[in-house]
């Protein structure tokens, strides 16, 4: 115990104590010559946090973009192995930043201390899966086609393919993830792993946490010989910096996690380039969950409660929130949705991300119960302080909501909507008309799945993940998940936001036409000296040629 | 012998001549309510053909959305084993079409019959590349993630995902291959193989090849089943008809080859929806060679020849046409230019598929040779009849090409520019200037190429496909190809237009948490039916669970 506590000593001794400057990484460089100033905000304290953070120029942001594109020539080439060194590093340094981390993340979010912790945790995790998954390389999913020189009436040449990164990627940190989404969240981790040097768009709202990570990752690249610029961190309170990156030549790729206004904004004006860029934004989900009759009859009571504390969740700031709850009208539907109302105000309100988070959700909210026929059936009445939310149910008749689009938008909070249809054929003309989802949850009993097929194919076709009695909340960080599906939960259904396959949004495959073995890159060549598995010849295998 | 007579006679007799009506078809029937008619052109006769051709009325393009999306719903379902029947019944029945469809595609293209038969052998293995595909069903990438139930301090849930067609597409046929890029052309055998329904906006320049192509289509469809509304073939003279499918909201994806004006159009429109759709557009492409010093001393007079033939191949009218030649400037570089153009007029000059097209390729010269410091060198002088394209071979130097953009258009035909770079660095200016290409050569000796290598680095940043030592016409149909690239090659450089992996620019992944295994698709089925290759807990396996 003695040994223990002195090697923690040590370790806490070693741990030099990071400053919050409010300054920007320009590569390695901390750079502020901005003159806009702006702070974060402690929604719990209801206070502005004391850190100046300044605003990225023009100018910074010019040098920032030409770093990348500089670090870009030599980075995308680097082995899995270094960049898996990188990747690792990062997630190091990022523990070793420790409760000033965890503290400034509380701070500037409202969201309490274990739910930083394992937000960070989720972070590491996903920075290490992409460094194994760069270290083992079968990424880049290498297919050779031999040549046949024989071949009548034209010979065949030698065809080898493999993914290639796109360049620089502008990352845009997210206000409900300051960890997980946000400066070396998901999109960095898949980016930084691709080849791609990333530029982040730091979050406003948690600005110091962003300079924090930024930092782990400064040092992350310098102790293990990153090229300069492989990273930049720029703050910004408003809307310019973004505009200039994305409208930047030499950025390739853009990813959002958001709003729907705000992704769709980057989008159009990628679109509008004279070289067109993707943006991979992941925008708003109200995430549809239907409530099957006998699932309702048989555990009406347990589902009231889990989905109590599903809409509730991280103060339903979750992209994947349940917000319209789909059953079909009657006395089983009645008392479920009495019980979820009962249970949910029996939940302590949470503290919403900011002041503009708390005051868009109370203005969301009350728009959607000015809405005809909405009707509030349970909503958290006791005294609560500044920055709370409280949590609603809310009701609706099927054909109401059919008709009127107003309700199908998110209420981004804690807040959720049943749907109280007619019969299974208004719940399938209902879902055929609902936007695209992240996810559609399924309360069944396993035999009635089947009565309702129709239900469940419209479901398929307007969701990107389809859960079978569970909850939304709680994306699994795995190869399997996809988070994503048809717009606006995403501006690109064909990728996901979560899991190693999401580095394909920063990829294009790339062909090599009798190219000289000595001067293919290591994927490609005859002696497989990786040892990853390829196509050859349209056959898997890890041999040699 | 008086066997295999008798049974070609039977099979004479049995085909049914195929007449063609320029009707549209909506689904399996025939429709011709537009007033708007047209007709296609003989560059070979210099006269119309005779075939009128009924421009498809915004109700007969409502009637064709409605039926494909009406046929995805139960199409997107499909076995494997059934796309692939639907895929070779395809092949065989434009087989069966025999002489008439080779007849009609040289009247209405001008290109030679060898060409026709050439790329109906084309189509029809890319089509049963697809049937063999989607028969062997690996490709849907099917991930499988175990539950873990005991996880602490969560479960982990089970989680499968798969690749799902997007919904119905809209296929713009080529003008430059009216067989292997048109109406059952690759983009369409791969949206079919994916389980996606087409629509096809037939080119108006090859209406009626169009038409008997649909018609083999709609036969395979009816032969092996296939939903009504799976495939439409929709003609049009002008933008209307395309403008109306892409905007369509139940259209979800389109592909494209052709101009960079036509194609960014469409992608522009796609961009601007409500719900926007990926486009992929495979556009304009100069096609860059480079030929070092080394290898254009030794082989020189070689190289001239071939060059010569690649790029008067189908009088200049490939994607892959290089258009744009590289050299250090000197006497050697000068022996080629001499070379090549003494080659380039020996060669017969070919007619081209439109009066339009030899027009713009006639301006496009006479813009390219207005540009102050463009040089002609040889041209094709001879009395050639109506259509026929004169190849040119021009020559400018490094620092005028570098700062005139004009230069770097394509010029679509037998038209190829020489430039003369002071050295290895402009070589390498010029080259990181260049737009994105479908192809990039490099002619060297192998020792040469490390010597240059800063150029072969920048050239690989701006193609999808680099050859070496060879020339870039010639796209072989082959899971390793790449055709696609940098914008404005492709609207989106992370998919390829030739080779199995084009299926991906139809499909979206999608993940299944705690479905019921009987509910379960059949490619994630635990006893993995279709025994395809899953990733398994991150494991290749076609092992059951």
């Amino acid at each position: 115990m003695q040994v223990v506590r002195s090697v923690i000593k040590k370790l806490k001794n070693k741990v030099k104590h990071y400053m919050i400057t409010g300054e920007n990484y320009i590569g390695t460089k901390r750079s502020a010559q901005g003159s806009k100033i702006f702070k974060t905000f402690d929604p719990v304290t209801n206070t502005e946090n004391e850190s100046e953070f300044y605003e990225a120029s023009t100018e910074e942001i010019e040098k920032a973009v030409a770093l990348a594109w500089k670090a870009f020539i030599c980075y995308q080439d680097y082995s899995g192995e270094r960049k898996s060194e990188f990747l690792n590093a990062i997630a190091d340094e990022i523990e070793a930043l420790g409760d000033e981390l965890i503290n400034t993340y509380c701070s500037e979010s409202g969201l309490p201390q274990g739910r930083a912790m394992g937000e960070r945790g989720r972070t590491m995790f996903q920075l290490r899966s992409f460094a194994d998954l760069v270290k083992k390389g079968d990424w880049v999913d290498a297919h050779i086609d031999t040549a046949q020189p024989d071949r009548a009436p034209l010979a065949k040449p030698d065809i080898r393919k493999m993914m290639i990164p796109l360049g620089p990627v502008v990352v845009f940190g997210a206000s409900n993830f300051p960890l997980a989404y946000s400066t070396a969240g998901g999109d960095t981790a898949a980016a930084l792993a691709a080849g791609c040097p990333v530029i982040v768009k730091s979050h406003p709202m948690h600005a110091g946490t962003g300079e924090l990570v930024a930092s782990a990752i400064i040092k992350a690249a310098e102790r293990t010989g990153m090229p300069e610029g492989v990273f930049s961190n720029l703050n910004s309170s408003g809307i310019e910096v973004g505009v200039q990156l994305v409208q930047h030549p030499k950025v390739k790729a853009v990813g959002f996690t958001g709003s729907i206004r705000g992704g769709r904004a980057l989008y159009d004006l990628a679109a509008k380039r004279e070289e067109p860029i993707p943006v991979f934004a992941e925008m708003g989900s109200v995430n549809p969950v239907v409530f099957l009759p006998e699932a309702l009859k048989e555990r009406g009571e347990a589902l009231a409660k889990t989905y109590a504390g599903s809409v509730t969740l991280g103060t339903g700031q979750f992209c994947t929130n349940p917000g319209l709850l789909f059953g079909i009208k009657g006395a089983t539907l009645d008392q479920f949705i009495k019980r979820l109302s009962e249970e949910i105000v029996m939940i302590e309100p949470g503290c919403m991300l900011h002041p503009n988070i708390i005051g868009a959700y109370n203005k969301n909210k009350g728009n959607a119960l000015a809405q005809k026929g909405l009707k509030l059936v349970s909503e958290y009445e006791q005294t609560i302080g500044d920055n709370i939310a409280r949590q609603a149910v809310t009701t609706v008749e099927g054909a109401v909501f059919l008709d009127n689009p107003a309700l199908h938008q998110e209420v981004f909070g804690p807040f959720t909507m049943v749907v109280q249809c007619q019969d299974k054929e208004q719940l399938e003309a209902i879902i055929l008309k609902l936007e695209g989802q992240l996810t559609g949850t399924l309360i069944a009993d396993s035999n009635e799945a089947n009565a309702f097929s129709g239900v469940v194919e419209a479901l398929r076709n307007r969701v990107g993940r389809i859960i079978f009695n569970g909850v939304p909340t709680g994306v699994e960080v795995c190869p399997s998940m996809v988070h994503g599906g048809p717009y606006p939960a995403s501006t690109d259904s064909r990728f996901s936001a979560v899991g190693i396959t999401s580095i394909n949004r920063w990829v294009r495959p790339f062909s090599y036409q009798d190219w000289p073995n000595e001067l293919l890159p290591a994927a490609l060549k005859n002696e497989n000296p990786l040892g990853i598995i390829r196509f050859v010849n349209n056959q898997l295998t890890t041999d040699t040629l």
